[in-house]
């Protein structure tokens, strides 16, 4: 197809809701149906109607997304370099790129934990970047004691085993994995590198760990999937159910079809917590690219500036247990609900036929005072150990040490995802990504060594001590307190 | 009535204790019979004897209030303008005015949450009262008990659930409101904005919430109820019951006459609490208008400058449980008792036929080391559940986040109410306070939706994992210690 | 009789262990046989022998103490003041005074609480003296606990009861007091303030509250009980029993000569606790003054230079529960024991026929994680109540509150003893005695008024939720742990 | 035997893996052989090769260990002194020495605490001696925990009873000690001070305690045991169980010949905990001797620059419980295990014959979350008691104060190891290492004293009250988990 030229003159009117095209590496698209479903909202793009586009596209989504998305029906040509493209030039803005500045960060092989690689982040991310990963909901509460909380568990060390020889390999949804932790999807990783997706995903290759890849992925499942030895590493897909069923069945064609192994859909996000660290960070002086990051609409509204707070204008609100049956049938692949917090809802899952879930708050993100996930799991072991026989539990949030992935494990998680941690390891790009794991893994298997494990089979809940948080699990699952009729409402007759 | 003019000669030879003038607003007044009944305590009034206290006086109280209560016959005329009326005024004070700075403050779109108006009024109130507003009792172990007790409390939210619609409805004392939280009763809004609690009444009838006028109102109930639509909104009115009982059954006749849908009376002050932080600020530098919102006498005593301690000249320290009688003889609307703190209390006012109760500790105002207010409902909860089908059961204190809304309503709680935050919000006028309760209401319904709930009534402990607190509730409202005779105290005979 | 006329070339001679004379006030005391006795030990004396010793002694005592102790015979005559008398001079030192900046000192007036005085006293006292009242042993875990644990027992308050007249007045030991709270015995007042324990006593006199008098006060009993109105308030006299037994019988006689109402014999003091903020303080910058206050010999010996360490000369170290016996034969007045720890010891005192016991840590100041005092008070209120009908209880240690002392009397104290508070508002002199005793009176009274108690018979346990601490109450008395007979320590013979 | 003249030139020859030789105090050593057994790893002596390593070498090593180590066999002769043997020498380094600034330390009799010696040590040490000695695995959970369980112990103290005269004494292993605390085995006692372990032997004499001499002794057992008059204090010896058997051996018999009176093997360092602070100072920086100190390659690897990482060349992961016969059989030494973190560990050894145990955690520096020692000693006592009938136990780890000493023995302990304390002591010499056990001493006596104690056979469980800390032991040795069989991790069939 011989494209044809636009000049800006044409491009610049077609600059509103109704009528709504945008220029990306010289190539004009009419976006204009698409808009409404962008998961990064519309006002995002509506900033840069009959503009270029080029540079916030291309900060977040790779080259290819957009063709991909949009189809060639939506292809309008290439401008006409002989009228004044200048004019399509969006203003310069001093924020436009991450501030990726690689050459004042520390030598990465001084870093030597999880919190160093955290604390490079918050010094070369952007402001807005930085405020948007490291935030969680209002008094931080959760967040906190998702950390905190690990720490409060002690070991019950063995001695005198010999543990020369040890073996961290495991199995999720059936697939082989080195170690038991993965990535937990997260948005747009091009943030952090250029290399996104595609660097976290040779970074886990080179040691056998598995990814899970978010819906609002810098790149396409293809791309992710494609950049390393077929079949080398797994790969899930992280799902938000669209309000549209259809569109997320394609979505779940495209994962069969990528070699996905399995569906991780989110449930604990059907509204967005209220993250005022994100809200703090005006998005005036965000870049398209960090407004879009979040999937939100980046309307500073009267509650302030925050990205999550006005996403999800496809995610579908009233999607409940009886909608896993859609689901299910949609997808050959096994289904992980992520963001379980009871108990109850652990055995509901089992009811369901799922085959998974992930303890998760979404990081501390979403309810604040919400259960950390190291407590949902005790809960679970406790009530209802069955579940773990049933499905495959998995947990995320709070993770920093390899002494929690290990207790994690013997209160009976199959594997733990980490999120925030890869994100920040991504600052230093692939190799960040392999300094990381490499760290994550001699950890672990040092408190293997010293606490007399030699594989992750023999994890057992004989080897924690949980008596400091033990009084933190209800007792039992029914309220502690006695029922009561509502009062009704109206005052008595006074007599 | 033509009024008289009065010399500034003839006006200042009436200003001692026993013969007491003074000018508002070019109008002088005889308030010799009326200055031992003065809420704010005598001291203030005499200060003002034979001078116009205009400034002070309209600082605090709204232009009708001093006609209303003193009637035409204590109205001597006005102030004959030919004399030398620069003779009345008081020397000017630096402090005079609250410090309004409205032009310093940061734009109310930057607030965010209840925290953000709190550090404003900080910062911008006069020093005095700020002092009085933020102080509580001796070592403030009360007030922050009152907040992080709340943070306490796990939330336990369930997942896949159809949240899209959801209804934030209730009635409080059979009155329609649209949402559970409410202003709670505080003296004289008008030293944090001129509007006082029109604003406040505007400002609730937006949103469609009660409002409880104080007894020490800046403007009278029928200014409060008639700056709105007619029954759009309900009010109530708090009391404290006068020594002498026939001024307390005008006020309940004035309740009734102007739509007042209940009396609260406030049972937890019969004294004031020693307020250190409000004694450390001299009543020397305070104007009038910070000294009479206390309703204090103002006296610099030997044990501080605090405005609280010598207050209550008026309210009625022997009234007990046995006049509740007379109080509901003397009204026909309903009666909420404010500051219970134990079960035994609560199970009282339903004996004594009451129609509901504010758990409340005063902000932590009055007696140090007081029950948090959600241990008390955790107390009632567990030993007294049938109280909540008497009579409706509302809390104060500590309330900060939609979560703290949402817990006490799992708890049993009818509704919350909110004092400080309300006046801090207050200082940007009636927009503030919308945009306050809108940032409350957003919080609130985030976190129904994000614990599956789609209306109130579904509000129940078993969202609730108490595990944290619960040791903190009396096992029996018996005294757990065995009980022992006293010692005879004299001493026993030497043998 | 007439003094003779001492030349200073006599008086220096006689400057050593054997032969060892002072001058006070001009005149010459031969104290040789004395300072063996002298409770500030021996080294502090022998630095003044042969020189003028007046300023050192007069900062400690009372002028009369030294010829009553002494008696005529030691007197050696009057200071020939035709020869050089300044050869007598001890060097200047420039902390020879207690800094009792009076000048520098905020306004009584605005004090408030007992923090504020403690604040002023750190300021104005001396180096040397604050350390010495302010520490306590090692990690200084009992002295905060002290403190803290009363802030870990809620009220439960009750409302709506008649509370407009109360009455605070009780019994000690038969004697009637209008509060219940008094001055618990320290040494050395004076250094505080010129008047000492006169002060103490004059300011007691006036709230009508019972004072305890140290061995080592700077006064004589005599002087001090009768600086007061005779009867007007009870006296009690605290005792270390000496190794030489006729010691304290002088004493035990004086006590009842002078109208002394009971005999507080410390039993919790048989070696010093090690204070380390009194150790690091040297010995060389203080002066004679404060050396002598803590009754040691002031040696800086190899583990730091605290003043207590090397006390006790004189106090006994093998006295036992046997020697009750004695000291009941030596007196006929009321036995306290001041320093239980235990339910144990307070059994002990019963069964060994007391009259009271006063539970105390002594401050912090000896053993550290020594339980503080109100677990010691809760542990025999829940295993032993009887002993309060056998004896009365009194508790010191912590109390800085009004709030305190109801929490202490509800749970069975028939008194609380206060101590380095009296001491820092001594710095005031008798006035700031008597405002502090104001403050705490008017908070006590409050906290009664606003828990619903009108007379001190009213408290009980049932106005207290304890629950946040009852888990430190020991379930049993005797060891949770199984007994184990002691491994024999000579190695198995190896096979 | 003389001494061949050996060239610069021939030595310099001799400078790689293969054929390696170094000169210490003029003398050729050919290491070749032995560098793969360098407990300090073969690195940091291949720096040297071919150099003159003299410095590095002593001021780690006494002089004799050389010769006793490689035999006359390897000496090569002595430096030809007329060729260049500057050339020999390492390019000087600025932190070639410890910084002992003795001239700028506080002097020794101002320092009245452990802590006060490791503030000292702090600022007198290279900073990678001190980073080395004061690190701790991870998140440092444990190093704190151990500490601050002490403090949440409360004593029981008994009045009135004799304590005059009171008794230390005690035995381990069958030995006589004055004192119930020994120095624990820690590295290279030299780089504290010249004189090392022999100060710290001469030290422990004068006060009758114990010493256990690491595997990694600054020098030989026989100088140690040597510097102190013959069987006046018993020393023991600490094994790390070499891969080679037979070097073990060699050790083993070493002990006996020098008349140890027992073995210490140590079984919590399989391998060696993440000791951040100690990585965080690169190897770069740190000489030869402190590289050595940790017995470590100094390889910066990936993951750091600490010292202990990589070690452990040696150390046989291998071994366990079923060795145990071979270590008696080697030896007719008491033998005790260090490192018991269980309860089933505590039995274990007792199963195995073993003479003791020492519970400790490696000073938190290998797991972090290991449960401190006190816990580890209230589970055996909890649920083990007759353990401590058939072995005798020891407890390292915390101890800080003479108070703490106290609670472990009323636990049941024998006796308590101190480490990092000696060694601090030890920045001041033999006269340090005396003032140091003075202090504690001191402290343990006074605890006897106000405690009621005489002698430490009285130590028990009644004097504690453990309430706070006593819902961490488990209530039950098995988990209290129900047991699960392990989630069979083939994803089910899709129906």
């Amino acid at each position: 197809m011989t494209d044809a030229s636009v000049s800006v003159e044409e491009i610049k009117k077609h600059a509103s809701e109704k009528d709504c095209w945008i220029v990306v590496d010289d190539v004009v698209w009419d976006i204009t149906a698409f808009v409404p479903q962008h998961p990064g909202g519309t006002e995002i793009i509506y900033k840069h109607a009959g503009h270029d586009a080029s540079l916030a596209y291309s900060s977040v989504h790779a080259p290819s997304l957009i063709a991909k998305t949009l189809g060639p029906a939506k292809r309008k040509g290439k401008v006409d370099s002989s009228t004044e493209t200048d004019l399509l030039k969006p203003p310069p803005t001093k924020e436009a790129q991450p501030k990726l500045a690689v050459g004042a960060k520390p030598p990465l092989s001084t870093l030597i934990n999880s919190y160093d690689f955290e604390a490079v982040a918050e010094k070369t991310l952007t402001k807005k970047a930085w405020a948007f990963y490291s935030s969680a909901a209002t008094n931080l509460v959760t967040r906190d004691a998702n950390r905190s909380m690990f720490d409060r568990i002690w070991f019950r060390p063995r001695m005198l085993r010999n543990i020369r020889d040890i073996d961290t390999r495991t199995k999720i949804l059936g697939q082989h994995v080195k170690l038991p932790f993965f990535v937990s999807p997260t948005a747009m990783a091009k943030l952090a590198h250029p290399d996104g997706e595609l660097a976290l995903a040779r970074g886990c290759e080179k040691f056998g760990i598995a990814q899970c890849i978010s819906t609002n992925a810098s790149f396409t499942m293809a791309e992710i999937s494609g950049s390393v030895k077929s079949e080398s590493v797994p790969f899930f897909f992280q799902l938000y159910v669209n309000k549209d069923r259809r569109a997320s069945e394609v979505l779940l064609r495209d994962a069969e079809k990528n070699g996905m192994k399995g569906i991780w859909f989110t449930i604990d996000g059907p509204v967005q917590g209220k993250r005022e660290g994100d809200e703090r960070v005006k998005v005036e002086s965000a870049t398209f690219a960090q407004a879009a990051m979040s999937g939100a609409t980046g309307t500073n509204d009267n509650k302030g500036g925050g990205l999550g707070r006005t996403m999800g204008g496809y995610i579908d609100p009233t999607f409940n247990w009886d909608d896993i049956a859609w689901l299910k049938k949609s997808t050959k692949l096994p289904i992980v609900a992520k963001g379980v917090m009871t108990a109850e809802d652990a055995v509901l899952a089992v009811k369901h036929g799922l085959d998974g879930i992930v303890i998760s708050n979404h990081g501390g993100r979403n309810l604040d005072t919400s259960p950390p996930s190291l407590l949902t799991l005790l809960e679970i072991r406790r009530h209802h150990p069955e579940v773990f026989q049933h499905l495959e539990v998995f947990v995320d949030c709070g993770i920093r040490r390899g002494t929690d992935i290990i207790k994690a494990l013997c209160l009976g998680a199959k594997a733990v995802g980490m999120g925030r941690s890869f994100l920040y390891s991504l600052t230093y790009g692939q190799e960040g990504v392999e300094h990381f794991i490499d760290i994550m893994k001699d950890e672990m298997e040092t408190t293997m060594r010293l606490l007399g494990l030699t594989d992750l089979s023999q994890c057992h809940p004989r080897y924690l001590n949980v008596c400091d948080v033990e009084h933190l699990i209800p007792k039992s699952l029914e309220s502690s307190f006695p029922d009561i009729p509502q009062f009704p409402s109206a005052p008595r007759a006074k007599l």
